[in-house]
C-alpha cells in the first residue's frame, strides 16, 4: 500500500462542520421502549402524554376536617359553627379522598373537637381550600416530556404519576471500537506474563469505551486488527453492516506505511476529512462507510483521547439530540513559557489551584504519548492556532475538567520532588477529602524563584550552598529577599549512586564515574541534586568533561533510576527510595537535608496548615521512616531562617 | 402515638453541619477490589502504583531509522553520512524497540534511500532524539492516582498501561430506601388496573433512587411499609442491621398523627434534626440508628426532591470523598413578584432563557405536589431566609438545572396556552435538538404586556375587542404603542362549552349557566377565554351573578376539563381539543382567532425564524388540523396589524 498524504489539513471547527453536514447526526432516529424505572439519563423519542391525572382524586393536603365549605360562611371566633363528625365534617389526612358532598378542609390546628361526635370551627372556609384537586399537578392526555428531553430522577416520577410505566427512548448509539496493530496485545495478557519488547498494551479502546459511556453511547469492543489491510478492510466492512451507529478505528488512521485506514474508507466509501490542525491528535480521520459515520483516531493515548473528546462525543451527543456538555472556563496564569507552533490549536493539560488572588496553571508534559499528563490534568489551555503561545505570568483562559470548587481546596506544592511528598498528598486527601496537595516537579531552585513570583503555597527544596554547606537558607536570602518565609523541615535524606543490581562495574567513590566506559546519567540544572553532585566532583577536583553522559538530564529521582535499570546508563545520583523502587543497588554518598519551604502570607491558611499539621502526625513519620533512606527525627520542626 | 412538635428549626447549613458532624461521613471507608474496566467513574480506595513501567521498553516514537546517534556526527547536507542497514541502520516504526546498541531515530522524510543496503544521512542526530524511553510516562513503582481520586477515561488507561487490572475502590454507598403509607402502592399496580381514590403510587421511590444513582450511590429499594410504628421500626432496624450504610424513610418525618418516624428514631438512635427551614422540604428528619445515618424524607415529591437534593445528595458525595457538584449560577431577571416567607429558604423552580440581552425567569408553580414544577424548570432561584422575596424585574441569582448553553437556545413564548403550542415545541425540538420553545402560560392579556417589558420572544393571544369585534390588534396598540410587532396567525378556534358525556343537564346557550343547580366553572381574568366569555355575558345580557362558580377559576382549558371530568362542575368554556382529550362533550359557541404577536426585534432572529418555518410547514398544519376543533387553513400567515 502506498504512503498517502493528508488531504487539506482543517481546523477541529470545519473539520466537525464537514463530517456533520454529511452524517447529519441530528436525524438519528432508532427507538427503544424501555420501562420508566431504567430511563435515567436516557432522551425520549417522543412527546410522552399523561394517561392518568395526578392526583385521580380530589384529595386533602393537610390533616384536618373535609366539609362543604358552605355549612361554614358565617362562622367566626365569636360565633364558632358546630358540625356533626361523620355527617357534615370528617377527619382527614393528608393525602386522603375528599368524602362524597365535601368541598374544602379546614387545618387540624384550626378545629376545636367539643366531643366525639361534634367539632367547632371559627373561621369560614372557601371552596376548594386545602384540596388538591384532580389534575393539579398532570391532567391526563397532556404533554409530560417532549421529544428529545433527557431524563431527570424528577422525571421519572412525573412519568410514573402520569400512569406511564415504559416509553420510547433513543438508542444508545452502538460505537463499535477497532484496535489495529500487530504490536498490539489485549490487557487481559499481562496478568500471567510481563509484556514483551515491541508489545503495546491496548490502553486506548479502554480509554475510548469509558468517553464512549460518558457520552451516552454503548461500547462495542471489537478483537485487535492486524496490520493487514484485508483484515481490516472485513472488519469495518463487517462493522458497518451490523447494528453499529458509528465506527472508531483506533490509530492507522495516520500517514504511515502501515496507515491502512484512509486507503480503505475511500475504497468503502467516502473520506470527509484527513488530518485536523490540532495537537495532539493531527492524524484524525472522518469518513463515512455505507452510511455510518467512521472516525480514525490516532494511537498515542493523548492523542486518542483528545480526538475523541472533539469527534466522537460531540457525534454521539448529536445523535442524542443534546448539546455535548461544556466545560466551564476560568482565567488561569500560566507559570511557565508556552510556546506553540503557528496554525495548530495546541491543548496544553495543566494543573491549577489558587495561591492568592489568582488561579495559577503549571503545565505537564506535552509529549502525546504521556497519558499521565491526563490523569494529573486539572484543566486544558487550548492555544488557538493562530497565536504562538503564552508567556510566562501572562493571563490566559483554560478548560476545567474537575469541579471549581476544588480549585478553591488545593495546595500548590512546587519544587523538588520526593516520593514523600506522593505520600503526603494521599495522607491529606485521606485527612480531609477535598483538599489536594498538587505537586509540581521543576527542581529546588525553580520552586524557591516560582514562590517569589507568587505561583504556589510551600515549595520542596535541597539546595546546598557550597559555600557554607548549609541548605536551601542562603538560596532563600538570594532569591526571596523580600518574602518573609517560614522552613519547616521534611527529612534528611540519603542521596548516592543509584546501579545496576550486583554493581558490575564495581562503581564505589565519585572518581569511578570518570572512569572509561562507564556511562552516567545526570540531573537538570537546578535540581538540589545536580547542584550536590556538582560540589562533591568541585571538592574532588573531578572535571565534569571527563564524564560520559554528564549532559544528558533527567528530571526526577525515578527517571534517573529507570536510566539504569533499563541499561541506558550504568550509574546515576539519587536517593535510596528510587532505587528501591526499582530494586536496584544503592552506594551512599551523602545525607541532605529537605525542607519545605512556606512564604508567611500563607502560613495561617487553614488548607497549608492542614497539611503541616498532617506531615507532623507520629503515623506519617513512621511510615517515612518505613521506606528507608530517609531520617525523619525532626520532620515538621520549623527551621530558624 | 402522641402528636409530636418539631425539634428546633435549623437551616440547610445548620442542619447539614450538625448531621455531618455526628456522621462524619469522610471516614466511611468500605472497600471493594474491581476489574479496572468497570471502574469508569468509580473514586480509589487507597493510593494506587504502577506495576510496570510504560512504555517498558526504548520505543521508536517515529517512523524511520534507528541508530547509534555517535555514528552521525559531522552529517551534513554537504557531507552526507552513508549508512548500511541492517548493521548500522535499522528501519524501525512507531512504537518498534530500538534494536541493539542504538540511540536514535532519524524521522523518515529526512533519510535518503541509495539502495537496498544503503541510506544516507544529511543531519547529526542526538542521543535519544525520538525515542521514548523507558518509564517516560510510568515508572514501576510510581503513584498513577492517589487516594479519593474520581475514576476518568484517561485514568483507566493509566492504570492499565501501569499493569494494573484491577484495583480497590470505595464501594457505592448502599442507601435503603423505605416508603411508608397505607394509602401507598407501587407503581406496577396501575399497570392492570387503574389507582383507586385515596391511592397514591409511590412515585418518590424511584425518583429518591435515581438521585442516588446519581450521586454515585447503590439504590436498595425496600418494599412499602404500611402506617404501623411497629412494622417501621422493625424495617428501619433491619435496614440498620443489613449492608446498608444510610437508611431513607419517605414519609411520615413530619409532625402529623401518623407520622412516626421520629419517635422510633429517637427510640432506636438519636434525632438529630426534625424539621428544616426550607420550602418545601421542612419536615425533614436527620438521624442515626445504630451508627448509621437516617434521613426522613417528606412525602410530597417537590419536597421529597429538594430533601434529597440538599441532603441524601451530600451525603453521598461526602462518604464518597468526592465534592457534590456545584450547579453553575447565573443572574436572572424574575416576570414576577416572588413574594417569600421571612425565616425559610425558599426555592423556586423557574423557566429561564435569553430574550435581548437579559435572561429571564418565570416561575412555576409553587406548591410542593406539583412534580411539573420540577421536570419543567431550567433552573431554581433560592430565596434566602432574610430576605421577603424577589420583586418583578429585579436581577436574581437562579442555580442551573440545565446547560448554559440552552439557555441561549431557547425562544420564550408567553400568554394563552393552546395545545397546538405544545406539538409546535415537540417539532421545533424534532428538527433542531438544541432549540427549546419554552411555554409560560399567564393568559393572553398578561402575555401582551409581558412582550412590553421584555420577557418574551412572542406571546400567544386570543384577545376579542368587544367594541369592534375585532382579534388581539385593538389589545396590542393600546398595551403594545411603543413596539413594532409582526402578528402571525395561528388557527381558528373551536370555544364552546365543556360538559360531561351525554350532557346530563342538557345545556345548550348561554343563558343555561344561569339556571339553577348548574355549578360554571371559569377562567381566569386577562384570558382570551374569559374575555370572550364576558362579553358573550354581556351580549345576551346576563348578569354574571346568576352564575354559580362564576368565581371560581382555572388557568388552563385542561383544568377546565378536569374540573367537569371529575364532577366539580357541570360547565365550563373552553377549546375543543380540552374536551376531547378527557372525553369529554362539546357544544360550540364561537369560532375565535389565535395569533402569536413578535416584536420586530425578534422577528430576524435565526431561532425565532426556526419556529415561525415549522409552523409554516404543511405536515405540522396537517397534524393541527387532524386534532379537530382547528382551523389552520391560513395558519403562518402574517396578520396586517
Amino acid at each position: 500500500m502506498k504512503r498517502r498524504i493528508y488531504l487539506q489539513m482543517r481546523s477541529w471547527e470545519e473539520a466537525l462542520t464537514v463530517f456533520f453536514e454529511r452524517i447529519k447526526p441530528s436525524r438519528y432516529d432508532k427507538t427503544e421502549i424501555i420501562p420508566v424505572k431504567k430511563a435515567l439519563g436516557r432522551v425520549t423519542a417522543a412527546p410522552i402524554f399523561a394517561r392518568l391525572s395526578s392526583p385521580h382524586y380530589h384529595s386533602a393536603a393537610m390533616d384536618g376536617v373535609a366539609l362543604e365549605a358552605q355549612v361554614t360562611f358565617g362562622a367566626s371566633e365569636d360565633r364558632p359553627k358546630k358540625l356533626r363528625v361523620g355527617q357534615e365534617a370528617f377527619f382527614v389526612d393528608t393525602g386522603d379522598p375528599l368524602p362524597p358532598g365535601t368541598d374544602a378542609v379546614i387545618m387540624i390546628e384550626e378545629v376545636h373537637q367539643v366531643d366525639v361526635q361534634t367539632v367547632e370551627i371559627m373561621r369560614a372556609a372557601f371552596p376548594w381550600q386545602h384540596v388538591r384537586t384532580v389534575g393539579e399537578d398532570l391532567v391526563a392526555s397532556e404533554l409530560i416530556l417532549p421529544q428529545g428531553h433527557l431524563i431527570t430522577p424528577a422525571d421519572l416520577g412525573a412519568l410514573l404519576a402520569g400512569g406511564i410505566l415504559e416509553l420510547p427512548v433513543k438508542r444508545r448509539p452502538r460505537v463499535a471500537v477497532i484496535p489495529t496493530g500487530d504490536e498490539v496485545i489485549p490487557p487481559e495478557e499481562i496478568l500471567t506474563r510481563e509484556p514483551r519488547e515491541g508489545e503495546i498494551v491496548d490502553v486506548n479502546s479502554t480509554i475510548i469505551g469509558g468517553l464512549i459511556t460518558e457520552a451516552g453511547g454503548e461500547f462495542a469492543p471489537h478483537p485487535i486488527v492486524r496490520d493487514d489491510p484485508q483484515e481490516l478492510k472485513e472488519a469495518i466492512f463487517s462493522a458497518s453492516r451490523a447494528e453499529h451507529d458509528v465506527i472508531v478505528v483506533n490509530a492507522g488512521s495516520s500517514a504511515g506505511s502501515e496507515d491502512y485506514t484512509a486507503s480503505i474508507v475511500d475504497e468503502l466509501g467516502e473520506v470527509l476529512v484527513h488530518g485536523v490542525s490540532i495537537m495532539p491528535g493531527k492524524p484524525t480521520l472522518l469518513g463515512v462507510v455505507d452510511e455510518r459515520p467512521i472516525i480514525g483516531i490516532p494511537g498515542y493515548p493523548v492523542s486518542a483521547t483528545l480526538s475523541c473528546e472533539l469527534f466522537v462525543r460531540p457525534l454521539i451527543a448529536a445523535m442524542l439530540g443534546c448539546a455535548a456538555p461544556k466545560r466551564e472556563r476560568i482565567r488561569v496564569v500560566s507559570t511557565r513559557r508556552l510556546p506553540s507552533k503557528l496554525g495548530v490549536e495546541e491543548f496544553v493539560r495543566v494543573r491549577v489551584g489558587r495561591v492568592g488572588e489568582r488561579v495559577v496553571a503549571t503545565p505537564l508534559p506535552r509529549g502525546s504519548g504521556v497519558i499521565t499528563s491526563l490523569t494529573r490534568a486539572d484543566a486544558i489551555i487550548r492555544i488557538p492556532r493562530l497565536i504562538e503561545g503564552v508567556e510566562e505570568g501572562e493571563e490566559t483562559e483554560a478548560e476545567l475538567l474537575v469541579g471549581k470548587a476544588s480549585i478553591e481546596h488545593t495546595v500548590v506544592i512546587i519544587g523538588s520532588h520526593d516520593l514523600a511528598l506522593d505520600l503526603l498528598a494521599s495522607w491529606v486527601k485521606k485527612d480531609d477529602p477535598t483538599l489536594t496537595l498538587s505537586s509540581n516537579h521543576v527542581g529546588s531552585l525553580e520552586g524557591i524563584v516560582s514562590l517569589q513570583k507568587g505561583y504556589a503555597h510551600m515549595a520542596g527544596s535541597h539546595l546546598l550552598d557550597p559555600a557554607t554547606g548549609e541548605y536551601n537558607i542562603p538560596y532563600i536570602r538570594k532569591y526571596l529577599s523580600g518574602v518573609g518565609v517560614k522552613i519547616i523541615h521534611l527529612a534528611y535524606r540519603q542521596q548516592g549512586f543509584i546501579l545496576p543490581r550486583g554493581n558490575p562495574q564495581g562503581i564505589k567513590v565519585l572518581s569511578d564515574l570518570a572512569r572509561d566506559g562507564i556511562r552516567f546519567i545526570n540531573r537538570q540544572r537546578g535540581s538540589g541534586t545536580r547542584v550536590l553532585l556538582d560540589y562533591l566532583l568541585e571538592k574532588d577536583g573531578i572535571d565534569t568533561a571527563q564524564i560520559s553522559g554528564y549532559g544528558e538530564e533527567e528530571f526526577t529521582h525515578l527517571a534517573v533510576a529507570v536510566a539504569v535499570a533499563s541499561g541506558r546508563a550504568d550509574v546515576g545520583l539519587g536517593i535510596f527510595g528510587a532505587a528501591k523502587a526499582l530494586d536496584l543497588d544503592f552506594v551512599p554518598l551523602e545525607q541532605e537535608q529537605y525542607d519545605l519551604i512556606i512564604p508567611q502570607a500563607f502560613f495561617d491558611d487553614p488548607q497549608v496548615r492542614k497539611v503541616v499539621e498532617v506531615l507532623r502526625s507520629e503515623e506519617f513519620r513512621a511510615q517515612i521512616e518505613g521506606l528507608g533512606g530517609y531520617d525523619p527525627s525532626r520532620m515538621g520542626e520549623e527551621v530558624a531562617v
